[in-house]
Formats: C-alpha cells, structure tokens, sequence
C-alpha cells in the first residue's frame, strides 16, 4: 500500500477500504504523507465525496489515533452536545452546568471563535481565572467530581483533526459532508459518550442556510453515530437573528447566568432545555421531552443548575465571586445606546452582520491568532417581532476600540429592520 | 481577487477567466500562494478538467512568466519536436542535427529520465564532457552559429512548470489533459518556433496504450498551439516493443552515430525522417512528406547530418574524437549474451519490462537524484516479426551492478516471446 494507489483511488471516484483510510491517517500523523498530498486528498474527498462507510473508516482511524475517556460501567450516563456555529449561540455554557445537575456526565470538547461566529473556550475564559486547558488526568477527575467539565481540543485528542482541519482551511475544502462528519464526530466519540444532540443551526448567520442543505450531513451524522453506537439526534435552530440579547464573550457569560438563575422564558432558555430533553430522552431518563423539560426546569428552580455552574467555574479556576456578586466588568471606553428613529414592528436583524460587527468591535478574531477583548459586544434589547417606539433603545453598543461614533451608530441601526406592518416572532425551534 | 476563491472556483468546476490563471500562476511564483494551495487547485483541475480557453490561458500565464528566446525576422525558420517519451528513444538526437542541416534552427529543451524511460539529456552527456547546462545567452549565439542546441530546462524557463509538475508528481496528477498540453506547449513555445511536430508514443511501454486514448490530449495540443500561432502536427508511433535495437545512455548514442552515417533502413531512421519531414511540410520548405524524406536522406547520403552533429557536440564541450574513433566506452563489468533456446519468431518484445530493466542495470534513475551508469543497459538482436534459431544470440545485457547472472538471463528472456507461427513486423507509424 502507498499514498499514490490511495490518492489515485480516491482521484478517480474508488471507494477506499478501511486499511486504505488507517494507512492515510497513520500517515498524516508520522508525517509519512506530505501536507502537499493530503491537501491533494482533501481536494479528492471534497469533489468525488465519501460513502458512509468509508467516512465511518475515517472517524475510526482518526478516533483510533487519540487519547480517549476512559468509560467505567460504574459511571454515570455521559452525554454531550454540538452546535455547527453560530452569532451569540452560548447554549453549551448553559446546558452543561444544566445537565450535569440532572446526573449527567458532560465531558464537552470545545473551540475558539473565528470569524463571526463565537467560541464557547472564549465565552468561559472571560470569567478571571477560568482555565480550559487543563491536564488529562486533571480533567477526568473534574469529570467524575462533579459531572461535567469544558475542554480545549489540546495536541493528543484527535491530532489527525487538527492537521485536516487547518488545510481544509487553506485551499476551500471546509464545506465536505464527510469530513464535517468526521470532524464532529470523532471529538465526541473520544469522550465515550452514550447520546449526542446536534444543533443544527439554520439561517443567515449560519453555516447552513436552509435545513435542506444541511440533509445530507444529518444523514452521514446518523449513520456514522449509529456504526458507533452512540445514539443521535440532530435538531434544527434558526439562526436568522442572533441567539438571545447578548453577543460578546463576557456579556454572553452574563446573559448564561440570568438564565440560570430563572429566566426560563427566553430563547437560550427555550434551546437549551429543549437539546437537554432530548438527550434525557435519548439515554432513557425521560420518557417526553415534555417530561425531559419539567426535570429541568426544576433544577433551575431549585438553584441546582446554576450551582453546577458556579462549581465547574471553581473547578476551572474562575473567579466565582465575579459572577456571585454580579461584579461590573471592566466597563468599555465606548458604550453607546442605539435608538430607534422610527415607531414599528423588529422585522429582521442580521446575524451574520452584527457577527462580524461584533468581531470589529474586539469581541471576535480576524485571524487566528488574534487576541480579544472579553467585554467587548453588542446587546440587543429587542427581538424580531417586537414593538418598538422611536426614541426607544434597541441596542447596546460596547467596545475599547476607537472607532467613529456616527459611523458605528448607523452601521449597527443599519442592521435591524424596522416596519409598520405587525410580524410574528420567529420560532427558534425549526421543527 | 483571491486564492480562495479561485480554488473554489475550479472545485465547483466553474471555468476561470485569463485573470484568474494568471493571478495563479503569479502567485505561485512568488509564492504568495503555497504548495498546499496549489496541491489542492492540482487536485481540482485534474478531476474537474478545464477548457480549452483554460489550457491556452494557463499556457500563456506560464510563457509570460519565463525567459524566452528571441526572434529575428532574419532568423532561419525555427522547429522543434516533443516525444511523450518511451524506451530507447533516441530520435532527438537524430532529428535535431538532421534538420539543423537542411537549415532549420532547432533550439531543443529536453528533460531527463525517470522510472522506465530514458532522458535525451542522459544519453547525451553520455558522450564525455557534453554539457546541456549552458548560460542562456551563449545558447541563443549556438543557435545562430549552428542552427541547433540541447538544452535542460533552468530555473529561468517556465519555472511554473517546474513546479506544477514537481507538486503534480506528488499527488498523482501527472495524466491531465490540460496539464500536460500547458507543460508541453509552454516549454516550446517560449522557444519561439514557427511548428512543432509532437511524437505520440502508444503502446506498452508508453503513457498511452492506445490512439484514442491520446485523442483528447491531441485535440487540445492542436487548439492551444493553433492560438499561439504554432503549427503543429501529432504523430502516433508504436510503442510496443523498444525504438531501435538500443536501450541505455552510450549504447543510444552509438545507435544514432550509426543510423547518420546511412544506416537508413532501421526503425530510428524511419520515425526520424518522418517527424522530419512533417516539419519540413510543416514550413512549408516540402510540398510532400516524401520530398521532405529525400532531402534528409541526401542529407545523410552527403555526411551533412552527421558533420552537424559533430559540431554540436563540440561545441557543447563533447569529445568528438570518442565518437569519430568510434572508441569502445568503458566495458561494462557484466556482459551477457542472452540466447534464444527455441526456433520461431519474435512476437512480443516487452518494452516497458526492459526499460524497467535497464533502469535496474544501471542505465536508468528510480528516484530524480539517482546516478546513471551511462554504458549500462540492453542490445537487441532482434526486432518483432524476425526468425530466430535455436542458440542464436537475441540480446546483450551490460551492467556494472553485481546481479546474479542466471536470474538476469531468464528476466531478460521472458521478455521476449519466441513462438512456432510467422507474425508480421510491428509498424513503427501508426497512420
């Protein structure tokens, strides 16, 4: 066997067999194989595709190359969740604290934010002190302690993902089925998990912007999910609008507390017990989703939930006063409030836009290795559907950068779109 | 414009304008565009295809990124020839002061060999002192003086294709329509000639085992050459058993010095004069191939051909002596006399195993750094369609390496099929 048969295979549209696939990734990993031919490969794989089987092979060659959780029969069902990305999207940092609290083990692996899109690493580290790259054994133990812990992807879980991930960067090969698949997939097999619920976000601000585009990654979701044994289900969220008022790391961590300390009645709320229901329902625990919601709802009335929160944020290394006594963050140099000029109905506001506005204002990066300013951000104080008086606030505008107040204040206005004519509320379940 | 989107472009097989190309091939130089990026655009390409508009494109990028050779309008009319390469070609040699001494410029880039195949460059600097590295500027005074020369491509010619084709080595792109034709045409047309004659080998021991397989290629040399305002003509010549009697660096060299000293009834005199005579039709200096053939036999009749060849070797520094005195090369440590152990006729003359063969004798390169031993390699004493008697000597093997005598003796045996019935003789231009 050699890389030119496995390449050319690939090349002229031949399904490859498991042992090709091991051999492509052993490859990769012992540096056998050049960057300048897998970037070769991912081209092949993104044009000819992957059956299901062959991306089964390729999760499993590259999950067999990681360190793993290890999974005791003692242990307590493990659980996690996966979000494809989106604009203010801060379920994971509600839901797991939520979960845990239920008696789930949540071991989430997570990233960084890029581009206009968040990272659920950033949101966290913007609590002083909270620390997500943390020893493997450490954070086993976190995991059996209390439950639930928030990881980086560090070098030895999943190194082959890293290295595809980063050339799929390079040269457009980002959008493939089967390497999206792999790539979600194989960070959560590593944890050992029973159940797995996947939001698929939909919409402007999102990776998709139609649930039938993304029809062909659920079904490779499904069928790879199932070959392991993990049970699956993928749920639609719209991301039309930003996902609850905040955008920005700290200000997302805020928004996170309120809701777990009772504010069941908004849209984080509403996402949040709806993906942990159905994981409940997944592993048994709960008969309904109805029934899975009711088992949460009274860990979040009970204080439970968000005392996970303040626990695992110990744990981390998080300052918990910060939270407990709703400290001021450093307040930015710049806060404006943005009014509405005209009397009317929310009719839409871009996620997609104010995701990047965000990253401008130093909430987000550019490029990789940019630094951010944890307090930076926007907050709206409106959502589609609502009504709004002229002279009325409709959002907040936070940033240390120096930028031109007018310019700021239209472009963020430009943003959302005010009309006479009444408008629904959008439904954020997408069923 | 960005690399991003250019490669996008060619993943979704959408067509590329003539900016786009050059903004690749710019990029590629000055490296603003990496390997991986061109390892994935490759990768496109190659299952993708591109447009004829596309191959002229991607050639005139790479032309106008190279040193090229100039024309005066009192120059000669300047030809040259491409082979796609076989086992013991050794026509340019031929060709090259053949047609130099009916007045045409030739001015020839060759290359060198690799795997099965033998490299003009190789054989010629079997010839001790010739060199085919030479400054730029005294080649182009050779050509004027001479009429000919044999160069290797520098750093400054076509450099894009030095490193498309380098990457494409790699990532098992090497058989793409509209790649070949931009390698082979750029490389030709920086030479500024009026016509080209292209020498498409099929069979065995060739890159295609049939005419319509060649077809697509020839259809898009045509239409690319046709917009440079080249004329150019394809010929198919067999490639099923060697060209010639030779097959190793020195042993060709002979084989040439021989054929243009009258030898004119061998295989090598036939496809040269051809290929000749196409040029010489081509220009418009012959009405008919068979004029253009008998100017190039009074050529050789009148020593003319040969004399050129005698100065072109001296001029690029050969030894002249070595192969007017007909001097024997070093002796290769082994010499075997393979016999036939069987009356019949020749069927079946592998080429490609016995220029596999030779590479492992010494005569060839496995890897692109690989030494060459320049007397090693293969004699035949027989050619498709002769009888031959039982004991009677069917090839010479010489080689320095210290390979077992028997085992060589039965390789090179099994590589010629002797059978009871008569068979015809394979023609060498299939028409």
């Amino acid at each position: 066997m050699n890389i030119h048969t496995i390449i050319e295979k690939k090349r002229d549209a031949i399904e490859l067999s498991r042992k090709e696939i091991s051999f492509f990734i052993e490859g990769i990993l012992n540096k056998d194989i050049s960057e300048i031919q897998t970037a070769g490969m991912l081209m092949a794989i993104y044009i000819n595709g992957m059956s299901l089987d062959e991306t089964y092979n390729l999760t499993h060659a590259m999950v067999e190359n990681s360190q793993r959780f290890d999974r005791d029969h003692h242990d307590n069902l493990r659980v996690d969740k996966h979000s494809t990305g989106g604009v203010g999207d801060k379920v994971s940092l509600m839901l797991v604290p939520l979960l845990a609290s239920c008696g789930l083990q949540v071991p989430m692996i997570s990233g960084r934010g890029l581009g206009h899109t968040g990272g659920t690493l950033d949101k966290l580290e913007s609590i002083p002190g909270f620390c997500t790259n943390i020893d493997f054994e450490k954070a086993v133990s976190q995991l059996n302690d209390l439950g639930a812990i928030f990881l980086g992807q560090s070098q030895s879980m999943v190194p082959a993902d890293r290295i595809l991930y980063s050339l799929r960067d390079h040269i457009s090969t980002i959008r493939s089925v089967p390497l999206i698949t792999s790539s979600i997939l194989s960070k959560k097999i590593i944890e050992n998990i029973d159940a797995l619920v996947i939001d698929i976000k939909i919409g402007q601000g999102a990776f998709y912007k139609s649930v039938a585009e993304a029809g062909q990654l659920v079904m490779y979701l499904n069928g790879v999910a199932q070959k392991f044994n993990i049970k699956l289900k993928c749920i639609f969220t719209q991301m039309e609008q930003p996902l609850g008022y905040t955008i920005g790391n700290w200000l997302e961590v805020t928004e996170v507390v309120n809701t777990l300390k009772n504010k069941m009645n908004n849209e984080l709320a509403l996402i949040s017990r709806r993906l942990g229901a159905e994981l409940l329902c997944l592993v048994g625990e709960s008969d309904t989703i109805n029934d899975g919601i009711s088992v949460m709802d009274a860990k979040i009335l009970s204080g439970d939930a968000f005392n996970k929160f303040l626990e695992i944020v110990e744990a981390q290394g998080g300052d918990v006063d910060y939270i407990l006594e709703n400290k001021e963050y450093k307040k930015s140099r710049k806060q404006l409030l943005i009014k509405s000029d005209v009397n009317g109905y929310i009719h839409h506001i871009d996620a997609l836009k104010l995701g990047l506005l965000s990253m401008e204002l130093g909430a987000g990066r550019k490029g990789i290795n940019d630094g951010i300013d944890f307090g930076a951000g926007l907050v709206l104080h409106v959502k589609t559907g609502d009504y709004i008086s002229r002279g009325q606030v409709i959002m907040e505008v936070l940033t240390d950068k120096e930028l031109d107040e007018n310019d700021l204040e239209r472009e963020a206005r430009s943003y959302i779109r005010i009309e006479d004519q009444y408008i629904e509320r959008l439904p954020i379940i997408l069923e």
